[in-house]
């Protein structure tokens, strides 16, 4: 029953190793051939020859300091008791630093450490018609006295300091740095032999594609992967042309391959993203070259394809853009540094350990990515989306764990390897708030960056319990919440109480807010409050269970005696007050509770039910840190209350104060 | 008697404050203005906005896999045992990944776990008209069999599960990366406002400067301090022009001052190299701005001038290059990071401990550069050239160590603190080869890094006695060394026994090599051996105490009778044959003693005196690693042998084989 879509599934190591023992055979995988360039607009080249220097530098012997030039000899004798009188031309020239020892000379007394014996003084006028010494020369200063004795060579430069001709000073396959142009250029190198850039072309196939800014209609999708790998391409050192969307029609694509890997150094074919059309790419390269990997046990990059047309390396990136980026770190980054001579350099590793427990798929390697944040000293792993299609869980990622393929999973607490996609001072300064969603969230995430570059919110939002959960479990800093408890009528204490009884923690005021119900703009189905969310013609979008607003649903509804069975859609559930208010947007949900400010941003219209308050929940010991006291800061500027008023449905008269039980 | 150059030396913390503090003062140390940048265009750019999406991505509900499409009520009761058959477009609908869900389906079941009622094989041509699914519509099928109930939402993407329309995709002062791009393009983002790149002008100012590739006279110095500081803006993400030399006229310089500082955000003044063209510079700059700094306690970059020029931070490096280089990266760097809107990243620090004591100047902060080397899993830091004009200093350089302002210097075993130039794994694959100099060595380094990029040869050439005194100490990799001696005539047992007698070491023969005198081409002063070394007109120059050259020479006027004293130049040393080589070369010298290949790069004669056995000594320990089985595997190498032989002067009978004693 199961159809075989994939030509044969290799391990990652094995494709790797098929894909390039391939490549060395047909001398693909080499550093390309040279080409000159100018020394000066070296940078970020790779030589493809080892660079000896070409003169010496100082190729003349050279004055390291501003003084006077002597005869050593001369100075035998001078004592700060007894000081030596040198006289001008005989026993002494004035020297700049670089100007050239005269012959027979050995020896540099620096300015300061001479008496001129005319004693012209220190004025500000002598210093400004061209040159300190040159000054002290028209002044017709005709002797000086020294203090003592200097050995030879004293502050002078010899040839050849720095570099001596015929010296190597790069070898082959170095990366040119801004220091190399400078030594190669003091070395009398202006030009050298670097490897070819390698050419990509990058090809995007796919009837559902369409360029950034092209008319929308549901089944087309953005094509932006191209954009991803050719920035990817350019950061490795590599050139990048992106052809034409290819439509689905297996001769179109045919000829536009042969043209392509006549042209270029590599091909990278971007698959649509069905497995049919995947298949057909594979059929079409397979009759003009040849299929060697189909198939890879990576989980994302599963559908990459590896082969070789007309002497030029094919690479099928699958179409999920997270699945095509990590595909092309693993076969395409090492492709174009080989072809650049370099290796590739590898990346970080730390001891990580899990905040959450991670099923995995037993026969794929998985490439999770995770945001990283320092819980007591302890640097804690959180998955975000595994999804092939969310790009921006590789924007979050703060690194990479990669989970074997013989591995069911990573287990909460777990020890692992976690490759670094960021600084692991960067990461340090991870701030970890975990709990109810609300948009102030972002734009107090980026006020922080924009005041103080070094602190990063990181916020998850997992619901107000999610949120008494986590500090429970020490895997977060912060917790937000905007939990009401039924039967005392007040705010989060009761929940605090119960979950964290041992806790010492500090409630902060963030927010009061207006929740309601969202409803299409105009409100058609002319919705006045939640009795009105079990009429037959309403489709309701819920929150998920642990989330302070389905906590407020579940009491609104007790409270007024509805069945929630009686709502249609209740067992639908969203993240999000702004994935809420999407779906109301988008026409296929009729209401959901949430917040104002996210029925603004939608444009929907708001029907008020209550304002709550919307707290921080700060662990005693870490309230006085730096890092929340910027926080704090933020949170009573002026220019963050501004932004935040603006969004509207926010009472910020409390905000930032600690509320007491 | 002391001058007083500088207006007041500050420390480097003093002057970074009081430059910044000025700079926010004037507003000239934030953020540039933002300018709008499409979105494919803003690779390494940094945003001036939070960045919301304006649309979801997906943008409708979409199928997350290739199959069909069904109602996931319509599946409830189906077993393997007992299947259900579903009907097209009543019950379900084909669909690729990324097509629309049409209205009022809800599930997605897998193209593989379904069963065609009419079972259409696999059949290859099936796969080539433009797509799997598309085809399985096109055969008429009408009717399919599943074999499990599914979920609601099973294998559908929902709106938003990537991007959320108006969900924060970035915040301010992000630099864009790959990923970032494709995030935002799946947002809808098609453009966006990015910081302006500092334009920073570079003036190099000095009489005694030329052009690269312009005619080198003694005086004349090549101008590359600008080229270098363009890369290192380049780096960063600023824009760098460098201007014309300016020669050293008030008036042209005052002119070129005002006229750079009004249509840039930073001015760079390169200074010449002297304190009398400095202080000049100086003088202009407080004529026509602020002065707020001149003179910085540090080692090299001492001669900084910092200030404001018409609301434009002016920044004057010194003329060094490691000065103007050092000081570029504490007080430029920050200013063009700040003004991007970005933070400075910090380099990372590990311990290392000095293969060397060094003595540092009492009152300034010095940046010694360093070269690291693992051994036996200690990293060992080797100083490298401390002179501000040595730019191969900072080429060879893996870190640098700071020498604090009231520390004296760094004890031989100390541990101190060092921030990476490169990358660690790269510095554990440096080999350290520590004693005699010969060309081959710069062969070998090249071949090594041709053939295997993850090792490195770092060889520091001081002599054959300073190798076998470098092993003993537990300082080096390797050591090789042609030490003849007197008694026996044997080379290097001899020495071994008595400076090494406890370690266990593996002699293997590099080369043999002629040694001789170098004399200028064409032989002018006719010098036939050594004894004509103590003519009254040949001027010698010598190799360092403990070299084996110097050792040898030694042996030879023993052997003769000759008293060194009566040789003129006996006292000059060089520390390696290519120096001594270019000294003869260069005029002022008549001979040295060296090796063939040596003199034959620089165009010298050369007068045969003995051929000598050249050896690596290698640590019993270390001998099969994989790092010296390489080494040794390139020795042994036709490539290798034949580049060598090239040079002429040598015989590689014995190379890589084993000597025993």
């Amino acid at each position: 029953m199961k159809r075989n879509i994939y030509l044969s599934k290799l391990t990652l190591k094995d494709a790797r190793e098929k894909f390039y023992k391939n490549l060395l055979n047909h001398k693909l995988a080499q550093p390309l051939k040279g080409e000159l360039v100018s020394t000066e607009d070296s940078l970020g080249r790779v030589t493809a020859e080892p660079i000896f220097a070409k003169i010496s530098s100082p190729y003349y012997q050279a004055a390291a300091m501003d003084g006077v030039v002597v005869r050593a000899r001369d100075t035998y004798g001078a004592y700060e008791s007894s000081p030596t009188i040198l006289k001008i031309n005989q026993n002494f020239h004035f020297v700049n630093t670089g100007n050239p020892i005269p012959f027979g000379f050995d020896a540099v007394i620096r300015i300061e450490d001479i008496n001129l014996l005319n004693k012209v003084g220190k004025e500000k006028s002598s210093y400004i018609s061209g040159g300190f010494t040159d000054n002290l020369r028209e002044e017709n200063i005709k002797e000086i006295k020294i203090f003592s004795a200097v050995s030879p060579g004293q502050h002078i430069r010899n040839i050849g300091e720095d570099v001596v001709a015929n010296q190597l000073i790069i070898p082959i396959n170095h990366k040119i740095r801004p220091v190399d142009i400078g030594a190669l250029l003091a070395g009398g190198v202006n030009q050298f032999f670097v490897h070819k850039k390698p050419k990509i072309a990058i090809i995007p196939t796919g009837d559902e594609l369409i360029n950034p800014g092209k008319e929308m209609i549901p089944g087309k999708i953005i094509e932006y992967n191209s954009k991803i790998i050719k920035g990817l391409i350019y950061e490795w050192g590599g050139k990048a042309i992106i052809y034409k969307i290819v439509k689905d029609i297996p001769l179109d694509l045919k000829r536009i391959l042969l043209e392509a890997v006549s042209q270029n150094d590599v091909v990278v074919v971007l698959a649509g993203s069905s497995a049919g059309s995947k298949d057909f790419t594979c059929e079409i390269i397979k009759s003009i070259g040849d299929v060697l990997v189909h198939g890879v046990a990576i989980m994302p990059g599963k559908p990459t394809i590896l082969g070789i047309i007309d002497d030029t390396p094919l690479i099928g990136l699958p179409g999920y853009p997270v699945s095509a980026i990590i595909s092309a770190e693993q076969f395409l980054k090492p492709l174009v540094f080989s072809q650049l001579g370099l290796a590739v350099k590898r990346r970080e590793e730390i001891k990580v350990h899990m905040a959450h427990k991670v099923l995995s798929h037993l026969g794929d390697e998985e490439f999770l990515r995770v945001k990283l944040g320092d819980i007591d000293g302890k640097i804690m792993a959180y998955p975000l989306s595994r999804g092939a299609g969310v790009v921006t869980s590789l924007v979050e990622a703060d690194a990479l764990i990669r989970i074997p393929l013989l591995k069911e999973g990573v287990d909460f607490g777990e020890e692992v390897e976690a490759e670094l996609l960021e600084d692991l001072n960067r990461i340090k300064n991870n701030i970890i708030v975990t709990g109810s969603h609300d948009l102030i969230l972002d734009i107090l995430r980026n006020e922080l960056q924009e005041e103080f570059s070094d602190v990063n919110l990181v916020s998850f939002n997992v619901g107000s319990m999610g949120g008494l959960l986590a500090l429970k479990q020490k895997r977060t800093h912060l917790a937000t919440a905007h939990l009401l408890d039924p039967k005392s009528g007040e705010y989060n204490f009761p929940y605090i109480k119960r979950i964290l009884p041992q806790r010492e923690l500090i409630i902060v005021n963030l927010t009061f807010r207006e929740q309601g119900i969202m409803v299409k703009r105009g409100n058609p189905k002319n919705i006045k409050g939640i009795d009105d969310l079990v009429k037959k013609d309403i489709k309701f979008i819920n929150r998920q269970k642990g989330s302070g607003t389905r906590v407020l649903l579940d009491y609104l509804l007790k409270k007024k005696g509805i069945n929630p069975l009686n709502i249609s859609g209740y067992s639908q559930e969203e993240y999000t007050h702004l994935m809420v208010a999407s779906a109301v947007a988008d026409g296929n949900v009729d209401a959901g509770l949430g917040i104002l400010s996210a029925a603004k941003v939608f444009g929907l219209d708001f029907v008020p039910v209550i304002k709550e308050r919307y707290d921080i929940i700060i662990p005693k010991e870490y309230y006085s840190s730096l890092k929340i006291q910027k926080i704090l800061a933020i949170i009573k500027s002026r220019k963050f209350q501004k932004k935040v008023l603006s969004l509207g449905g926010y009472d910020l008269s409390q905000s930032g104060k600690v509320i007491e039980a």
